[in-house]
């Protein structure tokens, strides 16, 4: 399964949703855990070995899941780990933990269930575009199933509980991935966040590592969870994004406006001449050229070219996806090379892409 | 004329004769002045336009002058002088002299002949590539075509007088323009340099100014003429050019060689990659990557250019060409812009460039 997908992407990349110029996905996840279990820290290797038996006989009845497949994490060789990670259907702390693990997929990429992350369960729902009431109705209607199937640990005061306390309650963790390159181009970005952090919401970098996040793509997601309903931390997500979207939407007008609009132009049209042309390329660079040549899709810069093509773009070209379709381990330099030939390949004829993608 | 030539070029860019890979272009000028008159700095107003006509009048009988054109230098407005001096037919003090001057040249521009610049006629024939000896053939017939015309200033033992001591004796500069963008990248063009001027060979750039030359195109000439005859001064740089093309040609070699290989294609083909996409672009960031351009064409990384249309790139895309061009006066911002649409539509096709320029 892992060698088709290399060559696919999952249904929320194809840009289709609601705001998809400026944000890529909407993601639901709630953590459960199951009473008959200690959490996973205390867990022995048998419990963990049984836990993951547990869920995967029980899931195969329902028929919310029979398009899922089960992986067993714990089989996998780093590369197909890695990759699960970059395809963002496993956290890097499951690739990386030890004993019995596993996650739970379906073809196109809509849900994921991690078994022994941090906590027992971990369901994720993943939809294109700003859709938080379609994430929740759909993962909410999975949370019945499998507790229709499993024996949930929960506390009438409390609510669900889990390993980490900042998750006891609702379990539920309300994700965006935006994409804000404008806001980035005109320095307004810190400022922003900076008020986010204020009412309680945690904005990252898609890869989590500094203020500038790779390719302009940050998450905005809830930070506690306990003492609110689900429905109100949806809305608290919710009733945000529309505004950053508008902060958005206000930088790029500006961008294109009076004497700033050739600027823009020319270094967007740069940015797809050389993605291009480049014959080697890191991912730090694909990225933060990815990013403007979308913005520039987005404003009409640049016609010949989809939006899905680039979101798949963004994923396709991470080390592990690279490595997957060459069927080789690569050193640096050759993953480099490889990026530059995908790319070049990708962005030649977007029709040919398109063809793939469906 | 002029306006045709806009869109047209000299024979000496087709980038056909010997080593045109490296060189670019020889060329041979002679000083001449006329006996019957002083050297132009003690000539009055009366006296430079006595010359000019002197001249125009007299040329009209050879045969050799039939294919010229004599242009009213003084009577040209600013921008059709720097389009000349950007074509190479006429020198920057030509340009900004003043009183009676002009100059003569051919549709191919195989010869031009300027009338009241330092001296009083300066003669100039441009091959292409290296061929210094078809260049000094034809300078010689024409002058002695004109010697039959007009008297010149000799002296039997000093040669032929003219206004700079430096110019005296054969009044000829023997330049060959050559193309060392390896030599560049590489760090060794210093070194190379300090060499040739220890064997009183001048090398400066094409356009003067500093010591990395715009383009990477150099000028080597003789530094003085006194004491040597014709033979001699082109035996001297005759000589030397071989030397620094092969030291260029293992400079290329060590480039795309081993691990070099790589980071040469990639900034080759980012440079192509940005000529052909830029939305604005200056004069210098052209020059700079059309230089690496043309290296790529010559060392077969780039497949669908030809030689031709990239010299001609480097002349047509100065700023009084695109004024001309566009038969309108365009600010610095304007002519970036300008610029990028040139080199768009030259480089999206090469077959339909190639067309027009035969």
């Amino acid at each position: 399964m892992l060698d088709s997908m290399a060559s696919s992407c999952g249904e929320w990349l194809k840009g289709n949703g609601p705001d998809s110029d400026i944000v890529m996905s909407s993601r639901i996840r709630l953590a459960r855990n199951l009473a008959d279990y200690p959490f996973i820290k205390r867990c022995t290797d048998i419990d963990r070995a049984s836990i993951e038996s547990t869920v995967r006989e029980k899931l195969k009845t329902g028929k919310e899941f029979k398009d899922q497949t089960f992986i067993n994490v714990a089989e996998l060789d780093n590369l197909d780990r890695q990759f699960l990670v970059e395809r963002q259907l496993i956290s890097r702390e499951l690739a990386d933990a030890e004993g019995a693990r596993a996650v739970a997929i379906d073809g196109l990429e809509r849900m994921s269930l991690m078994v022994n992350e941090e906590d027992h369960l971990r369901i994720q729902v993943m939809k294109s575009g700003f859709d938080l009431q379609a994430a929740w109705d759909q993962i909410n209607q999975v949370d019945d199933r499998i507790e229709e199937q499993l024996n949930y640990a929960f506390h009438k005061d409390l609510g669900y509980l889990t390993a980490c306390p900042t998750n006891v309650g609702t379990g539920m963790r309300v994700s965006v991935l935006v994409h804000l390159p404008a806001l980035v181009i005109t320095k307004h970005i810190e400022k922003v966040f900076r008020t986010f952090q204020r009412i309680n919401l945690v904005v990252r970098g898609l890869y989590g590592e500094g203020s500038q996040a790779m390719g302009d793509f940050y998450q905005v997601s809830n930070q506690i969870t306990l003492g609110k309903s689900e429905e109100e931390l949806i809305k608290q997500v919710g009733d945000v994004v529309p505004v950053l979207i508008n902060y958005e939407r206000k930088a790029r007008d500006f961008l294109i406006s009076g004497e700033n609009q050739h600027n823009l132009f020319d270094q967007v049209s740069r940015a797809y001449g050389t993605l291009q042309n480049a014959q080697q390329i890191s991912s730090e660079e694909t990225m933060y050229l990815l990013s403007q040549v979308r913005m520039g899709v987005n404003l009409g810069l640049i016609g010949d070219l989809e939006i899905p093509t680039i979101n798949k773009l963004f994923i396709h070209t991470q080390p592990a996806h690279l490595q997957k379709l060459r069927r080789n381990e690569l050193d640096t330099m050759e993953r480099n090379i490889e990026r530059a030939n995908y790319l070049k390949q990708h962005l030649k004829s977007d029709l040919s892409d398109d063809a793939e993608m469906n």
